[in-house]
């Protein structure tokens, strides 16, 4: 594997536009003596770590900018090599001008991810953790925001390793009872190899589980307003989209350009899908366009159906329940416009689940997003809870998880210890990839590639 | 005048938007006390002074993100107050999230340019300078960043404020006379205030006379490139600009969207004015569009004329060139496709200061470049070059140039001191808003209204 860390990267680590200030960071061995090259003001390589130092940069005896200078001194940095961060005057051109600098005195351009890279190699956290910190940026929720810190602080790493310790322990007995060959000793008890499987899998399966709820948390929740034209699927949504606006842009400076489809409930991230209206038809065109709406909905998490209370018959609500049943996705039943409804109608429907809402005047709206929250069923994330978010390690989990059964499955039909070797070897292999004890260029590639260029 | 700085501000400092890190930062006496307390880690209270402390920051227990903390006692700041910087990871809703915690522990919002408004009120720099950080922010070619650093960095600042101080004295002696009524006296040489008088004007003089290269430098120059149908004038801004655009984008992560019309020439920034193609016509509709052409070319400051040395003969060059004389706009008379111009039209132009190119080839581009360059006469700013870039301080000036010729008017004509006395004060008045001896609220407001939040 070919890890570049002899060099001193240099990178834009804020936001790019014209702000008060900027940062750019470099990291590597010489990063404080190139940065001294192009800084009048102090003796930079003299000063003590997590110190700040008012100065100019220059370029050729030509003033850039005055800047401060954060000195960071191996191993105390992010990257745990030497580091340094320059404030300098939020202007994208004065950005510019002190990066070709530093980069004619000796500096490289970082790629993207690769100050955190090189956190990994130095060992400042493990790959499972390096990934928690892009989440932790793209974070837009709270819970997003506390299930990806734990994981950047340990989340279940250390229970990981520990685990694939163990195993490793029983695994090298195998081997061991390999070398002998045809001598019929087991050094490796299969009694306790068991008892540490089934131990393992307990904790794969709480994990694996945990998945879930991760995932929503993460990727928020895809969720369909469907019905037939003039439910008020539109009302309903701008009144949802409202309230969260009013929410969401109380400090300015710091809202995101509004997501027309998109709210956050209970720390949870509704992503609206639009639909045309769902309408009965015998012609072959408008047909195709119902098919489409329901392609989407079958791809939806969660559905929110709106009837219309004031212009439906208990015959055709009954009619479109059944459909939504056979979709086999989750879905909410909502009758809207409930002023304007027949009491006869709403007493039949007591008993049908159903949750009666006026979208105009927001009448029980509040009721329908408990009903929403409900459905995903996630808790809030506390300081320390651990669950699993990526992808990656979910599959990574199951894919152990199967390994180890093919184990215990080999054990109950008393298969030979080359073939528990090859199962339990392939179980470390996809538990030591979650944490990166084992790594590939590939991998890393994939991993690394998607961060911000400056993290 | 109402100074409000008892309290402590807060601002996201760097730009907006998903990145590695962002800096959040505080100002004023509480600033670090506040910052305690929302922060675990360290005492940031017994730090001294430019030193980076890692913790978490925290609200009610629940940890929000890990941060780096650069503490700033006062007056060593940029503030001349307490102050904080938290680097906090480069998410938009983390951000957020600490700030509406710091705001709950006391600090508030602050409003655009307030960090800058301090620093002017407490002395770090006067009026011209502080005006001169958003023109640092907001350089888009180096000659702009270097003009805006100087005045930044003193400028002419001390040179008006020494000439204000002599004025001043003068102007208490002649006080001093009137206060002795009928009796007579002369406190105040005449011919010292002459002399005086003259002085600060030559060097008004000279300032006024910078603002044509400041202004120039600092908000570029609007070109109109222009001529018939046909002429060429799109192959030679797409010459032009596809040239600057592989100039521009050489580092990533920091250029900024592609400006379609906008080039930068020997550090000036020619701005480029679309017109329609200018056709003689007897048609009233096509009339209009052409007066519309007229009146852009009038508001250009440069004018790059297109002629198709193709298909024009001598006749109609030199009526179109009486046209363009007459507008009074600086012009550049371009003769393009040169590769199928008659030699005998070519010689017969010889005389009439034409530059002759062909867009398509780009054969004589760089003649053209510099052409315009030196139509501009603008010539490198360097490290601690003069010069005014600032309308408001070019009209303040000229505001004091007058007032002081009216006091030497008065003085040829003989009249009395209150009269005298009344210019001088004008004169000491605008001179003093330059710097900002003298302000008012409107006149802030209207400075500091027009910075970023968080500078």
């Amino acid at each position: 594997m070919s890890v570049h860390t002899e060099d001193t990267i240099v990178a834009l680590a804020t936001a790019q536009g014209i702000a008060a200030i900027a940062v750019i960071r470099l990291s590597g061995e010489d990063s404080i003596r190139i940065t001294q090259q192009c800084f009048r003001g102090k003796d930079l390589e003299a000063q003590a770590s997590h110190t700040l130092h008012f100065g100019t940069m220059v370029d050729d005896g030509r003033t850039i900018d005055e800047v401060l200078v954060a000195v960071f001194r191996a191993p105390n940095s992010f990257t745990k090599e030497n580091a340094v961060e320059i404030s300098c005057h939020g202007s994208p051109f004065i950005v510019k001008e002190i990066i070709k600098t530093l980069l004619k005195h000796g500096a490289r351009l970082a790629e993207p991810g690769e100050f955190t890279k090189r956190a990994f190699f130095h060992g400042r956290f493990d790959l499972a953790q390096a990934e928690a910190v892009a989440d932790l940026i793209h974070a837009e929720t709270d819970n997003a925001r506390q299930a990806a810190l734990n994981q950047m602080r340990g989340g279940f790493s250390k229970e990981i390793d520990h685990l694939r310790e163990e195993l490793i322990h029983f695994a090298s007995l195998i081997e061991l009872e390999l070398d002998f060959g045809e001598e019929d000793v087991e050094f490796a008890q299969r009694d306790d190899l068991r008892k540490l499987i089934l131990k393992i899998q307990t904790v794969l399966r709480a994990l694996i589980d945990s998945f879930d709820q991760g995932n929503v948390i993460k990727n928020g929740v895809p969720t369909v307003i469907a019905g037939k034209p003039n439910a008020g699927k539109s009302t309903l949504l701008n009144t949802l989209l409202n309230e969260d606006k009013a929410i969401v842009s109380d400090i300015p400076g710091t809202t995101r350009d509004a997501i027309e489809d998109e709210i956050i409930l209970g720390g949870i991230n509704f992503r609206f899908i639009d639909t045309a209206g769902l309408r009965d038809t015998s012609d072959v065109i408008e047909a195709i366009g119902v098919e489409r709406t329901k392609e989407r909905m079958k791809k939806a998490s969660l559905i929110i159906y709106l009837f219309d209370l004031a212009n439906t018959t208990l015959e055709e609500i009954e009619t479109q329940r059944k459909e939504l049943i056979t979709l086999g996705i989750p879905f909410i039943s909502v009758g809207n416009k409930l002023d304007k409804a027949e009491p006869s109608l709403l007493s039949k429907l007591q008993d049908h689940d159903f949750t009666f809402i006026s979208a105009s005047d927001k009448t029980n709206v509040g009721v329908l997003k408990e009903k929403l929250l409900a459905r995903v069923q996630v808790k809030e994330v506390k300081t320390g809870d651990v669950m699993v978010t990526n992808l990656r390690h979910y599959q990574n989990l199951l894919q152990t998880y199967d390994a180890l059964a093919r184990v215990l499955d080999g054990m109950s039909g008393g298969i030979t210890g080359d073939f528990l070797a090859m199962d339990i070897r392939q179980a470390l292999h996809y538990l030591g990839e979650i944490t990166g004890t084992i790594t590939t260029d590939d991998l890393l590639d994939n991993i690394f590639s998607k961060f911000c260029i400056g993290k």
